[in-house]
């Protein structure tokens, strides 16, 4: 099982295996999750449901994935759940700064 | 090499190879990239530079991850990239929520 860890500050985050703090460490919530039939250990300052909407979202998109595309491997499926998810995420971001400009 | 797709529908994603009209993907970029070693070529309506930059970042978080921890395989690396990319998704979209809300 893996220990991934959200920081605080949202342009980075860490493995709890590597670079955790023992003291806040035992404070932080730590998530069980199964993505696309592996399991991971999720940890964080983030909620539980946080936690678990991320899981069951990128699930969600590799069985898509999947679907669409049954030779896909495993690896070029999250790859490509990844990719589409940074493209979301950039897309938001130009939303984003539209709407503050038309705003301000 | 994999067709992948991105839908003008932000909520949608598609294969190429899967769900391609012939009339309108002649129109589309198709944008050969290398993430983490393996080649992709990307099919959409995206500009080049946006493509490119999505596909960077992937790669750029899959290589931040395996210094960090590197006995993780290609296919968890990429599963935590997705999952990290949806996190930061859905906390750009909270904030988009509350910007709005104290905006309006």
């Amino acid at each position: 099982m893996i220990l991934l860890g959200f920081s605080q500050n949202r342009s980075h985050f860490y493995f709890g295996e590597t670079e955790a703090d023992p003291l806040s460490e035992s404070r932080k919530n730590k998530i069980a999750v199964e993505i696309y039939g592996r399991q991971y250990v999720i940890v964080g300052d983030e909620s539980e449901s946080h936690i678990r909407k991320v899981a069951a979202i990128v699930d969600e998109k590799m069985r898509e994935m999947k679907s669409r595309n049954p030779s896909l491997d495993t690896a070029k499926l999250a790859v490509l759940t990844a990719v589409n998810a940074v493209h979301e995420y950039l897309k938001l971001q130009e939303e984003m700064e539209k709407y503050k400009y038309k705003k301000d």
